[in-house]
């Protein structure tokens, strides 16, 4: 299957120091959570991005014994970008972030800071999650001397709670005195939640003569518990490129990387990526999506994004197969996204999956129920290499031996031909196993 | 909550003789699956329909030891109605079945007979599934005597797989000699695939002063296995209705009832309900929706198709909670809708109420990812009569030890306002549990 290739475990140019093993949230009185079977082998040595220092602590917003709160901050003369989460009934904190980068000029002067704390979503919390976003942001601008207005915060966990926001406050000062460009891989696991392992990606392509880094790391498998946990992504690098290229280059490679994974179908209140280019590497400024060196960055930028959002796959809930959803021959794009999307998130579809059974009738099933154009005298699905129905029957040579076989894989290809059109897409999700029923039924108490 | 109010233990009407205890399908050296929680302490007693005569009879079609074929006849002289799922893969019976509909004058004089089989679904196999489904027709109408165009004919069960026809060809002589108005429950128990009890309902009307009876029976609980089986009704009264009329109650009453249910999410390729009014009762016809009369029939009719709906759920694969969504207060009826299943389809809240959580952050998600338009600040949200979340922010009177004790009911209501206008809908829906993934994860092997 078609994963990005990204240079995860690049030795040589981190900083990170051994550091304190930080746990994922648990449930009280359960067993912590086992480390998914499909995570990578290792988190990968990012490099330092010159521009980029970072810090984690442990404020005990809700979590005990683990680190909590990161602090990131960004030099003057970057560029900043995000996307966020389309719920109606998104974050304090989202609305935020929305509204100070619709405010950035196209060339903002003053550096910036990131603020994330796991535990509380700050979502759904009235008037007050404003107040607390305000009263974090001023701290973090005070702590790092820029405007307010340079710091986006990110809450994660549960919702409908008061955010403390005071604990945060009071060790911010703490944290900008440790700021340090090696500790990537230390704020990576403080903004974990049930998250069974940090998730990093790396990658470096040229800008003409110029190397170029670009690093980043994520949370979340879905809607993972406790409750809101969610999608969170930051990603950065020392390529030069304006604030409207970065934005544009980020619309189109989330599409293609965050909104094509699917764990629950349930969508977050809280997600949110954010991005920033610092320049410090020196190459002739990208200021379009156009041309080869835009071409080339973009490439680059697209395949960390997927690389880390296939990481939250991997970390879904009770995962224990990644499965890519391809679909072909639509009458138009937004078929393709419908059909892969109806497969993806079909239950029955992930728990035969789950039972490693070539259960095909249920992904003719999840094409008929999609709302799409189908025909079934056109249809064609395989299940890896395995060609498994055509012209509206099981094909000829379908072997429930083979398929059987293949479907023991960890890593498995479902591709459907529609035979209309060229619509097009493709979408990642994995299985519906006993641990996500585990994890869900009782997380609060 | 508001359940339909029909009499599903009315004694004295039945001709049912004790019979042979059908059981249902089960997966090859798995426990048969236990009844549910949920289900109604026994099958209704329902009443002869003049003019209705069933049959059931075991033609091994996949199951052994139990009915799987059932054939009822219906008087010359009736209407008849249905309503079909709107898969784009569906069966070759249900398109069958709507090709002869249409074909249907306004008044026709023959009388119609249908043949159901449960184990296979006739779906997905190709010019063979038509052939197959003329076949049966052709035996049916032979052995009522009636034209093969009156014959309907729906499948349920595994996909994929080519029909035996002949088995059941080779048994509807037999049957059509056992044909008996009193044997309606052991017609409710051959169309039975993974089922843990037959669903029944009936009720009787007052049109002007006739007495008119309503009787049907159902199968299915949304998407349960074996893959494909699905959401079958039958219907049948005694009143005098034209077929028009008695197609464009059908059509409403659906909506309020089969189309209101959600196990899973996932839609089959062979729902399918047929209602067929014999005019035996004697009323004055009823030729339209409008007028006294059409309104107490729609009412009665609507309820007893309510009360089959509901069975399904009940009857959900894994359910121990039933669970209404009420939505008031949208924009639109259509938003409404969407507030609704996007709660009632949602796997982290269904997992919720497996665990007894009153995890109402999981619903403001599901109210935020549904697409519809939503105002955090006028969202209201109740469990039973349990103010939980108003003004942006959890109630000031909740208390988390109440709406606790109210979770562990065995019926809840979810209800909630979204303060923006007059659209509203229900839905009902059923837990997310661990036997849920123990009937799909490995069912055909």
């Amino acid at each position: 299957m078609a994963m990005a290739k990204v240079d995860k475990n690049k030795k040589g140019k981190s900083k990170d120091k051994p550091e304190k093993k930080v746990k994922p949230a648990k449930p009280a009185g359960k067993a912590p959570l086992k480390v998914s079977p499909l995570a990578p082998a290792s988190f990968p040595d990012l490099p330092v991005i010159a521009g980029v220092r970072y810090a984690a602590g442990e404020a005990g917003v809700r979590y005990a014994n683990r680190t909590d709160v990161m602090l990131v901050e960004i030099a003057a003369g970057s560029a900043v970008a995000g996307v966020f989460t389309r719920s109606a009934t998104r974050s304090a904190a989202v609305l935020d972030c929305q509204a100070k980068l619709a405010a950035l000029g196209p060339a903002p002067k003053k550096g910036f800071g990131i603020v994330v704390n796991s535990g509380n979503a700050n979502t759904f919390t009235g008037q007050r999650g404003a107040s607390d976003v305000a009263l974090i942001s001023d701290a973090a601008a005070k702590a790092l001397k820029i405007p307010a207005a340079h710091v986006f915060t990110c809450s994660t966990g549960v919702i409908g709670e008061p955010l403390p926001a005071e604990k945060i406050t009071d060790i911010l000062p703490v944290l900008a005195d440790g700021l340090d460009a090696g500790k990537s891989a230390i704020a990576a696991r403080a903004i974990m939640t049930t998250d069974t392992f940090p998730k990093g990606a790396t990658t470096e392509v040229m800008i003409g003569a110029t190397p170029v880094r670009i690093a980043g790391f994520a949370k979340g498998s879905g809607m993972i518990a406790p409750d809101m946990a969610t999608m969170l992504g930051y990603v950065f690098t020392d390529a030069a490129i304006t604030q409207d290229a970065l934005q544009a280059m980020l619309s189109v490679a989330t599409r293609h990387s965050f909104n094509a994974v699917t764990v629950d179908s349930d969508t977050s209140t809280s997600d949110a990526v954010l991005v920033a280019a610092t320049g410090k590497a020196g190459n002739a400024p990208i200021t379009s999506r156009r041309g080869a060196a835009a071409r080339a960055f973009a490439g680059a930028f697209e395949a960390v994004l997927k690389d880390l959002a296939l990481q939250i796959v991997r970390d879904g809930e009770g995962a224990t197969k990644l499965v890519e959803v391809c679909v072909t021959g639509a009458k138009s794009a937004r078929d393709a996204t419908r059909v892969a999307r109806s497969i993806a998130n079909s239950p029955l579809v992930k728990t035969a999956i789950a039972g490693q059974d070539p259960n095909w009738g249920r992904i003719v099933m999840a094409v008929g129920k999609s709302g799409a154009l189908a025909d079934r005298d056109l249809l064609t699905i395989r299940f890896g290499e395995h060609l498994v129905a055509e012209k509206g029957w099981r094909a000829e040579s379908y072997s429930e031996e083979a398929v059987a076989a293949y479907m023991k894989g960890q890593e498995l290809l479902i591709a459907v031909d529609l035979g209309l059109g060229r619509g097009r897409d493709t979408v990642w999700t994995c299985d519906l196993t006993h641990a996500y029923i585990d994890i869900n039924a009782d997380y609060r108490s």
